[in-house]
């Protein structure tokens, strides 16, 4: 069917819910090694150890998404996402038409946990329904933008390299926003990169921290007191949720708000959060909630009113293609820059066509669905269960 | 392009943002009378002036919905309706790809209040993409199920009239959920038509009111003393929010939950009447934030944990459509029976296929985009710009 052969107002359509039945859900293990690990309060990573999502359908259309496994954030692994997407997942799934989310989604909560293993399954579903529409899941989510501007994250070392870093990042992709990774004790090498990165950027760049809860809340207290002149963003997980009342001690004298992640990551925690005083803005990562759970939690914030940020989870470009295509979809999470350029710290990736950042900015590919075409060599290379 | 043209994980749509451009958009005003007038406390309904808009688009779609004026609850009246879509929203929206929902929201939204004029334009919006895409709305915003189970309205009447027309809508169409009109003064008629009803009918009917803020805030919680043994569900703008710290009393003490509808219809509203204490649950028509912004308060609600109702703005049938397929998408609106039948007081209405309620539900066509077809004689009689 081409549009051209539509008119009217009666509805002429081919497409129903029943060419879009799924026949085979695959989760298939990768490891990909990173050029340059990257390390922060919480950990380290060597190895881009994720699971790829495929959704087949009976009209022969294949969904993609990529589950990166962060067991000391979500408790999943790599073998553990398999083992529930093709334990649990796949039988729910088969038989059901790929528009039935909701129904999909129902079955696939009675489950509890697995965030990216449930995300990986939503975002391919959404890959199969952009393409058979024809058009982006930027388009089908909202319709709002071409691409994000991109915010980088860099990892702990010493002032100089981190400042050297984030003049790399700007001099060859043109980003002027950094999330700069802090949490490590004493803070006074934190508090330093920091200075040392307005001092030689001056207003040219928007920095934030995130502390991956590396900090009491008395610390993540004085470390932002000792950079209350340095016009942050924000600042984000300086120290755990559980510490709770510290941590909203913490929130109300932070001088800039304050980010929750992964201490946030169903609706009901971050009602939980915001209203218990311990936030004052939420970070939204596909790689946890999809799209459909995304959309959920950014709606629930902007009835709120507070902030949202687009979140990375050490995505890989198929990953990072799914945050772009989310971000890009509508007003509020266009405003922020977003987290997607880890993947630039990667020795490779599965993709026919790798991502490029220019300018700053991350352009969705507008191709449909969420956009990205795999090379079938790759993937044969970097699959580890052959 | 048929999805049998389709294969493997290369994207090759065809519909591409360009194709779905906005070329015209309609706002005729019809007037169709009411075989029976509809009486509640903030007003009496005899005839529906409501507005049909008809965006069309470069390849000859058309997506069609319907606006109700309602003066006394948002000011808006058939004329206002007339001249801001075809005054602002229409030449914001010219040129412009359908698939773009939230950059035309965020055009539309700089225009303050005239939620009825931009719920329309959204629906036919979506109505636009449904039938470009050959899948109904419902699919398009969620998949949930096929229909809702229907609520109907009782409007002010004695006790035995309307204990009789409640028997009629259960014989006729099954239906076994009223929503009891009361808020007349003093409240002990409309306490005496809940006690017939409860009386009459037992533990088969589920039954909840809806003062149309007729009610003090004293009186309101006197009344629901009264009707505290009834097993009502809920109990609906009992008395005005504005009579702040009255209404918040009155929720306290209320033995059911309050909800919120013509006091809570965007996501501030919706935050402030929760948060503040002046409603328990929510009521959702997509007359009045379309189906964009329905689904952010649906999302809102979810993740504070209240409860939601489809709600009906006194709609006609194509209004009706637009409910059911909003409703019929999404797990938590589907829990409670909508209030889908309003239509049936009508004498006439524009459409081809009129909607038919049977066993108390109402399906979703299963067409694409709202699934609903105008029937063009019916349309040249009633329309009043002729």
């Amino acid at each position: 069917m081409t549009l051209a052969q539509l008119g009217g107002n009666v509805a002429v359509g081919t497409t129903t819910a029943a060419d879009l039945e799924v026949t085979r859900v695959e989760a298939i293990p990768f490891a990909i090694p990173y050029a340059k690990p990257l390390r922060f309060a919480s950990g380290e990573v060597h190895t881009a150890e994720h699971v790829l999502v495929r959704v087949h359908t009976a009209d022969g259309l294949v969904g993609i998404a990529e589950a990166p496994a962060r067991p000391f954030t979500y408790g999943e692994t790599q073998a553990s996402i398999r083992a529930v997407i093709d334990g649990l997942f796949a039988p729910q799934l088969i038989g059901t038409s790929a528009l039935a989310r909701e129904a999909i989604h129902a079955r696939l909560h009675r489950t509890v946990g697995n965030p990216a293993a449930k995300a990986g399954i939503d975002m391919a579903l959404w890959d199969v329904l952009g393409k058979a529409f024809g058009v982006s899941v930027t388009d089908l989510l909202g319709g709002y933008g071409a691409g994000m501007r991109v915010s980088h994250m860099l990892g702990f070392d010493e002032p100089a390299a981190m400042v050297a870093e984030a003049a790399r990042m700007q001099e060859q992709y043109g980003i002027t926003t950094f999330k700069v990774k802090v949490g490590r004790n004493p803070f006074h090498l934190d508090v330093a990169v920091c200075r040392a990165l307005r001092e030689a950027f001056g207003d040219a760049v928007e920095l934030y921290v995130d502390g991956n809860r590396g900090w009491s809340p008395a610390d993540a207290e004085r470390a932002m007191s000792h950079m209350a002149d340095l016009d942050l963003l924000f600042a984000e997980e300086l120290c755990p949720a559980d510490d709770v009342l510290g941590r909203r001690r913490h929130v109300r004298t932070c001088p800039v708000p304050v980010i929750a992640d992964e201490s946030a990551t169903t609706p009901g925690e971050v009602t939980r959060e915001l209203l218990g005083g311990s936030a004052d803005a939420i970070s939204i990562k596909v790689a946890r909630t999809g799209f459909t759970g995304s959309q959920r939690i950014l709606h629930q914030a902007e009835g709120l009113g507070v902030e949202v940020l687009m979140g990375n989870q050490i995505d890989g470009q198929i990953g990072t293609a799914c945050s772009v295509a989310f971000g890009a979809a509508h007003a509020t999470t266009s405003r922020r820059a977003g987290e997607l350029s880890n993947f630039l710290d990667m020795s490779d990736d599965l993709l026919a066509e790798p991502l490029t950042i220019s300018g700053g900015t991350l352009h969705v590919s507008g191709a449909p669905g969420i956009g990205v075409v795999l090379d079938p060599d790759k993937l044969a290379y970097y699959r580890t269960d052959t």
